[in-house]
């Protein structure tokens, strides 16, 4: 079965939309777990040329038409907020059934603009695509194809979402890929789970940082006078606004619900350090030990 | 000028007390840097073993009164609450013009605990012995000789405590001994700088790394939904409960500042999700990323 899906993989012709750090680090990894046919779209020459000389992908395109009609695979890295009108302007290319996915970082949202547009044309056509949605997680601070590095994907979680109409084939074929790329926990859920869980682990730690970083009063050196703790807190600091803006907002409601939560965990510490209570300060440490602990 | 202080510091007699995991790494590099004789004292006879196993001091010792005579050179690397029934119960043991150094991470409190002691020995018997006190700013979560690995110290920085009664050579000493440690930054500050700096850039990073964790709802197994940045934004979660306690609490109103200084930010970015406000929360983004690119 594994050896059947394997040899799959490796026959499957595979286009990425986008060739930015993302798309070009999955490139990247397709190339390095044997995949023959990689094509690659961006809207930069430079970056196509980039691509193709590094041998990440077989041919990149400027135009969608081509790659796409030929790809049994095909993962998007755009924006959130260039996603519909991608798939408006390119539904009819893809092949019968297709399999596409993303690496969007909020998924209840884009699902909903995306959805309604995929089964208007299967019910159209009959082509029987299947967008399964995803969520590699791990990234890089920098963008564009010079600082992809597939080597992050090596030990990451991956999110698939698991949807009644998603083809079971399909899901387990996705699954078989990243692991194959090196990520290592695949787990199933629903969006609305994965904006939950996801508000809570990457959008409030960035909440944070940048909070953090913003909070110097600027006094002194600050570079001068930090350790290895204000580095690691702030490194997500460097951030790019436009697509964190988006994410911020697409899942507004879990990440202030998660900002809440860790405000009155902060509001804990405020009320030991008034009230001179050196047990509750101890008591919230030891917790954090044991659960941070408990972390690969 | 170089050279003699380089002479003179291969031929201090040194004594560590107290080999943990940052007095154990401080024999690594007395070693490392040619210090012939480094003593270290420990209540711990298992810890002064392993540290004459590993070559790291050339005697070990559970009493403190032999190495203090000999010593030119003492760093104490006790817990804060520690320190001044050390000073109270060693204070005759110093020998002459002994330079003292410490490694506490919050200064005003320490000092005002044994400065007087100092003062009042240095009167009495005109020992004239000079405590400068400092802090390096590298750590490791872990706890003991075991985990002591004074890698940590290269490309650091490091806060000298300047206070008008202490010898400028022997300050310029201390300088040069911790840069040939690997040291890279070393700044002069009053406590009061001191308090006020590193409650910024390491207590109030530590409490918003245990409040994180401890915000975690438990609703999902977490470990399979992160990444780099719920790892890099929580490793100091894994916290010494009983030093962290004491740091917190001595340096409260500093601390309480920051976190303060901290909230009003998150508190913008709160409005900006309630006000659908992109354009504040890509500002935030832009001065975040800036700030944090100057940042080694």
């Amino acid at each position: 079965m594994m050896k059947n899906n394997l040899k799959r993989i490796e026959d499957l012709t595979v286009t990425i939309v986008g060739l930015g750090v993302i798309g070009a680090a999955f490139a990247q990894s397709f190339k390095e777990i044997g995949i023959k046919t990689v094509y690659g779209i961006d809207i930069d020459e430079e970056t196509i040329k980039k691509a193709e000389e590094k041998n990440m992908i077989n041919k990149g395109f400027l135009e969608t038409r081509e790659p796409l009609e030929k790809s049994d695979f095909v993962v998007i890295t755009l924006y959130p907020n260039l996603m519909k009108s991608f798939f408006v302007n390119n539904i009819n290319y893809f092949k019968e059934n297709a399999i596409i996915t993303d690496v969007v970082g909020i998924k209840e949202k884009i699902i909903g603009d995306i959805d309604p547009i995929i089964e208007e044309n299967n019910k159209k056509n009959g082509k029987n695509i299947d967008f399964i949605f995803g969520h590699p997680m791990a990234g890089r601070e920098k963008r564009g194809i010079d600082f992809a590095d597939n080597r992050v994907f090596k030990g990451a979680n991956y999110i698939i979402i698991k949807d009644k109409k998603n083809k079971k084939e399909n899901l387990e074929l996705l699954s078989e890929i990243v692991k194959c790329m090196g990520f290592k926990k695949v787990s199933f859920l629903t969006a609305q789970e994965h904006d939950e869980i996801i508000a809570f682990t990457s959008q409030l730690t960035h909440a944070i940082a940048v909070s953090l970083v913003n909070s110097d009063s600027e006094k002194y050196d600050t570079n001068r006078f930090i350790g290895d703790s204000y580095r690691d807190l702030t490194r997500i600091a460097k951030i790019n606004e436009d697509l964190w803006a988006e994410l911020f907002m697409g899942n507004k409601k879990n990440l202030l619900k998660m900002i809440q939560q860790f405000e009155r965990e902060l509001d804990i510490i405020k009320d030991a350090l008034n009230n001179n209570d050196l047990g509750t300060l101890k008591e919230k440490f030891i917790i954090s030990t044991k659960r941070r602990e408990k972390i690969d």
